[in-house]
């Protein structure tokens, strides 16, 4: 009954001692054991993130989101090479709980992103693939983790605007980036509600040439929006800025208001109190999605809600008394 | 072992016929049972709503919500006795989950509504109480269905616009209407992220005397603010009016507005859609809820993530070990 287990593999300490060294070769043996389903690397998955626990934290965490089209990795990396320019060490990382249904994640195209992936101090990290959100969710989030360790002082986190993947990446985060087009109202179509009131500053991507107009305009009317909407606990004001990823133009400007929002929220206690709600919430939603698989992926639970929801459409059956009864068919199975 | 039964029950037939007739005293009996946290009550309970479920549902469903001091009382009484006027049966419910705690419930002040409150076609009932947010939806959840059984065919349903509460009532009702005041900045504070997304339509209240200027200013930025974020799947673009309920104006617009969000709704099947949604939904919630009542009603397991937190927070822990320990203890409980 022994399960398969990798022969190239090395001991904990091995991994944690490469990783704080900041040996780039070892932080991805440690993300590729983190990303791991075997049984035997989650064992080795979770004894290098606890060790390492002391050693992360120490960066300021982005989450960036636009739907596709809207110029994300071009963003990404005019935004990286800045960073770097600047004496950071970036890492950009991504939640893309499609990606393994559509063969394709979100940086795993190696086209993308040339001139960055090749500088010392920028780490790219394509989408890892998981069955659920959760999942994902975690495996980002450790990844997270092991980049900080390993010295990187800004993580770039990103996602596609079009699910629920903006609200884990909202929930790893300390400053979340919107990114968008001018010519509201098409586009607009693509972003989920809830999403813009997550961002704590909207980038129009593409201001430039004959789309500079439209940018200013576009600028203004979410600036107009976003300033009727209620202030987040952080005390931050939402910010709308316009850039050009291709000819680098207001790019610094997006570095700037992340620093501004960090000494604010430095100042005013919010980071280190959003930071720690994170990490406890971060328990919970594990613990409340291991609690719906032990009820949702019982076979027998599943035929069960088939034929309690016909029956609720046709008002054969209350919803309430409905789930009274299915839950008592799952505390008789234990 | 016999459990406490009240004497004065009658038999579930006779309180459904009751219902059925319209009579209001017997309406005012059943929902008193369905609000009863009595053993006896609840198997009774379960059984009228269960039989009125094929008579329930011919309604139109408002949600209607703002923080404290926006007039929400004064606004009701005013739609309700112009809904009257034009021959309407009219049903006002609450959710509000705090009412417990605070002794007093919103619906319950009896000064309120006074003129409202005689009119034979109109049925007012104050919050019921509940332990949890939960419990409170189930019972104006099944209230609302009483009435609906009991001939009214509006439905108003209130809440604060402070907290958790305006999920569900959104949840359960067909159009979402958001009251504000002008002077748009200090009170958005009191209303929480994500509720103005969900409105159909924002009514800014109190527009009279020195404040009709105002009034109509923030109609335009509310107006500009809720075109520019995305549409929801209703294909309904939400409205900005104004209204003074203590002057009568304003409000025939407000009905007006349901009535072509009606039609929209009805001729692209988005409104039977949502109901058949919103059952199913609401069975899942009380499923979710009772799953974390199974795991965070033990005390045993309270205590461990008390201390799990603490560990967390001073990085002893990872939050995904510190979930798989707490899930695994749950495991061995069985």
């Amino acid at each position: 009954m022994k399960q398969y287990k990798p022969k190239n593999r090395l001991s904990s300490q091995a991994y944690i001692n490469g990783v704080l060294a900041g040996d780039r070769v070892m932080l991805s043996r440690a993300i590729t054991i983190i990303e791991s389903n075997l049984a035997s690397d989650k064992v080795l998955a979770k004894d290098i993130v606890q060790q390492i626990l002391p050693y992360a934290g120490n960066s300021i965490r982005i989450g960036i989101t636009g739907v596709p089209g809207v110029g994300k990795s071009t963003f990404i990396e005019a935004f990286g090479l800045y960073l770097v320019k600047q004496g950071h060490k970036v890492a950009i990382l991504s939640i893309d709980p499609s990606s393994q249904r559509t063969k394709g994640s979100i940086l795993g195209d190696k086209t993308r992103m040339e001139e960055l992936a090749n500088l010392e101090d920028a780490y790219i990290r394509p989408s890892s693939s998981g069955d659920t959100l959760g999942g994902v969710a975690n495996k980002t989030g450790e990844t997270m983790l092991l980049c900080e360790a390993a010295g990187y002082d800004v993580i770039l986190v990103e996602t596609v605007g079009v699910g629920q993947s903006e609200t884990a990446v909202h929930g790893m985060t300390d400053f979340f980036l919107l990114l968008m087009l001018s010519g509201a109202g098409d586009e607009l179509q693509g972003i989920k509600k809830g999403i813009m009131e997550m961002a704590d500053m909207v980038v129009i991507n593409k201001a430039d040439g004959d789309n500079i107009t439209n940018s200013k305009l576009a600028k203004r009317q979410y600036q107009n929006a976003l300033h009727i909407f209620p202030l987040g606990e952080s005390g931050w004001s939402p910010v709308v800025s316009t850039a050009s990823s291709t000819k680098h133009i207001g790019i610094s400007k997006v570095w700037d208001e992340v620093l501004k929002y960090k000494a604010l929220v430095d100042d005013n206690g919010y980071f280190i109190k959003n930071r720690n709600h994170q990490k406890i919430q971060w328990m919970y939603n594990n613990i409340n999605e291991e609690l719906k698989q032990m009820f949702y992926g019982s076979e027998a639970i599943a035929q069960t809600l088939e034929t309690l929801e016909k029956d609720i459409i046709s008002s054969e059956v209350s919803p309430v008394k409905a789930a009274l009864e299915v839950i008592e068919k799952f505390k008789k199975s234990f």
